[in-house]
């Protein structure tokens, strides 16, 4: 019969692959507690009702989605923002302020096979919700930064960029696109790294018209070409209408404070103005940033930014609200590139080599050994001592402790140390205290 | 609008009852570890066919399963074992032996909501292949026991009842039963415990006709009564096939090496002979074994067993394997109603106060702070001191640095030992060390 396979676009992790992954979740949880997160999670399996009310057809599109048994439409979380939207509108009145919150967890989108995306993988997600202004958005590129830092990325392997949704509206208005037609620039903006000239300006004049589409490109490329404070308040200036100028202005005294306050904190060097970021998600309301490796070669690491209106659309109160996501497939593949990826080896301390008859002192000595902390394996059955050697080799055994029926005749075992390539023998009764000395050594 | 719900028989874990799910995880993996096994997990999405394959009719009436928009036949795991089986059967040939791996996941059941029971919980596996013998399943229970002593229970508190479904098919067998009558007869003896004697003797009367069936209850009777190896030597003495009777006897001679090596590895009150349990599922093979609380008043802690013939099922060598499964539901309750469950609370170790104008300052200390292994919150607006003193009193943290104008303009900060209710004025180039020195002290 033929075997059943793994599901396309799904991995095993088998232990090697295992320990990478537990690398990557113990060190995203080491640096979100540093900087005051908390951890929670959601089910993988949600009401369907829950993706739909998030904009996102893209995402719709890309559902696990079924009829359960109680014929209830449900699906996979593709995100976790919704989840997290519905937990803190439940309880909002009762959670401390601000909620700094991170997860990690499996996201399941079925997308067309490519490189860096699968159909299952796995997001370190974190979101602050109850702050307005910029802090939280500096809080939040802070722990970005030091989760892609904690794995030995430098500023040289990556930056990260930051863009802001209202300045964008707010330009594009003082232009007179407004709504719809705004959203249809900012999706051939979305678009721009990735296409042609010819293709983008065909794009934009199909949404703002072939008169107006020349000039806006112009003062588009200036906008994304933008790398400093000052050159967007020269940009800004340039405009029709002077309420959307007046809030475009008062935008940059945020961009002030968004930079200063990044400045301070260390992470001048990691982050970049660049407008060209919008991001897909539609329910983005203000600043947007993006994690990429400098050097261009990969997908984006990571992608978050500012949804104020999220909460209150799953129920809760009207709750300022940002948060970012980090995948591990794109961020593996740039750590492997770059040599970054630490050996995980995984070993037992004490190794027990049994002989004929010996058995009920190893395994006295194994639970001792064990219930003090020592991570113990043993031959399962009494075979050749060559074989339970190499055995104990293979396991990465420090010490190999042999139970053998000349030993335990006269009361005693051997304790090699197999890094050390000494031998002793020691009394049955002092076995604990002989492998105590051979660790704190 | 309605807010979308959580699915019925699904969880939330806001932070504090994450907290409990990671100490569940933290206990499991550390356990495991001390025994020598390895992390391993798969997808929690597979093909359905993978679930099919092995008996579990019953399974498969509770899978979540639906067809993906590629129209392959997939369903949410209900369990790891198929999982496990066709892991290790696709790499059997280079896996070191004994495999001994295990996993903590979620799995999935449409099941009718009941105590105890959940559509989604989580499990800890643990399986050993490669070792036909009786020491699997010792390092199996030894497993089992240590992650429920790791939660601070006794041998007052559980007990691991073992039973043997070969010595079953035998002992049927000296009485003339076998192939779909002998699993009939296992089936009402897997019902004996929950269900009145009348409808159990109407049951096996149904199975093995009404002549035979009052001595074979007072048989089955005496028989899941048994507690030491010497009574169940006197029982598999009576029989009328002489060929079963020798297979009966040669099940003893393992029993006796497995009960020995459970008394030597310190198990000796932790576990008892009980012919009672015999396993709902089908593929199990020999030993099989379940926790309990030792009140009776909860459902099973854990359950597991011999499955020798599951990894040839799924396309890989014939490998002789054993293994079990602790759900976190029924332990949890057992836990809380033992007041086992420890306080788990979290905190941060410095909350920094930061004033009008002191931001700068303030962020430079963080990210020092944080760079060096402190877990740091600081007010993110500047707002009075009593109202960011009170949310440093609630976060937890040791202590508290006051970044305000008068202590910049003089270089320097406040730090307030909030447990001794200490504090001193340290220049802002010593924050690190005056730090240091609190949480050494």
């Amino acid at each position: 019969m033929e075997p059943v396979r793994l599901l396309p676009g799904f991995r095993d992790f088998y232990p090697e692959a295992f320990r990478l992954r537990r690398h990557f979740a113990t060190i995203w949880r080491q640096v979100a507690g540093l900087h005051g997160f908390s951890e929670y999670d959601g089910p993988v399996l949600e009401a369907l009702d829950l993706f739909r009310k998030k904009s996102g057809e893209e995402i719709e599109r890309q559902l696990f989605a079924f009829t359960d048994k109680g014929d209830r439409a449900v699906a996979l979380r593709p995100e976790m923002t919704p989840t997290l939207a519905r937990m803190v509108a439940a309880k909002a009145a009762s959670l401390r302020r601000p909620v700094k919150w991170f997860s990690i967890g499996d996201q399941f989108r079925y997308e067309r096979q490519q490189k860096g995306r699968l159909r299952c993988f796995t997001q370190f997600n974190a979101d602050l919700l109850g702050e307005e202004g910029p802090a939280a958005e500096v809080e939040l590129i802070s722990l970005l930064a030091a989760s892609l830092r904690a794995f030995g990325l430098t500023e040289e392997d990556f930056c990260i960029r930051i863009s802001d949704r209202t300045f964008w509206i707010h330009f594009l208005e003082t232009r007179g696109i407004t709504g719809e037609t705004a959203r249809g620039v900012l999706g051939v903006v979305d678009k721009l790294e990735r296409e042609s000239p010819e293709a983008t300006r065909q794009a934009l004049g199909a949404v703002v018209g072939e008169a107006a589409a020349d000039p806006l490109l112009e003062a588009i490329r200036r906008l994304v070409a933008v790398r400093d404070l000052g050159e967007l308040e020269a940009i800004a200036g340039n405009g029709v209408d002077a309420g959307a100028l007046g809030a475009a202005r008062e935008r940059l005294a945020l961009w002030a404070e968004l930079m200063a306050d990044l400045e301070a904190i260390g992470l001048g060097d990691f982050v970049q103005v660049d407008l060209g970021v919008v991001r897909g998600l539609a329910y983005y309301t203000g600043f947007v940033f993006e994690a990429f490796d400098r050097k261009g070669a990969f997908r984006a690491l990571a992608g978050g930014g500012r949804y104020d209106g999220l909460v209150e659309l799953f129920g809760g109160p009207s709750l300022p609200a940002a948060g970012f996501a980090v995948g591990d497939v794109v961020l593996e593949e740039l750590l492997r590139e770059r040599g970054k990826l630490p050996p995980l080896v995984e070993a037992v301390d004490v190794y027990l080599v049994v002989g004929e008859n010996s058995r009920r002192p190893a395994l006295e000595a194994a639970a001792a050994l064990r219930a003090h902390g020592y991570r113990v394996e043993y031959a399962l059955k009494a075979g050749g001592f060559g074989k339970q050697f190499k055995a104990a080799a293979q396991s990465g055994a420090r010490l190999a402790l042999t139970f053998g029926p000349d030993e335990i005749a006269r009361g005693v075992c051997k304790v090699k140390d197999l890094a050390a390539r000494t031998e002793e023998e020691v009394p049955l009764a002092s076995v604990l205290t002989a492998v105590a000395r051979h660790f704190q050594a």
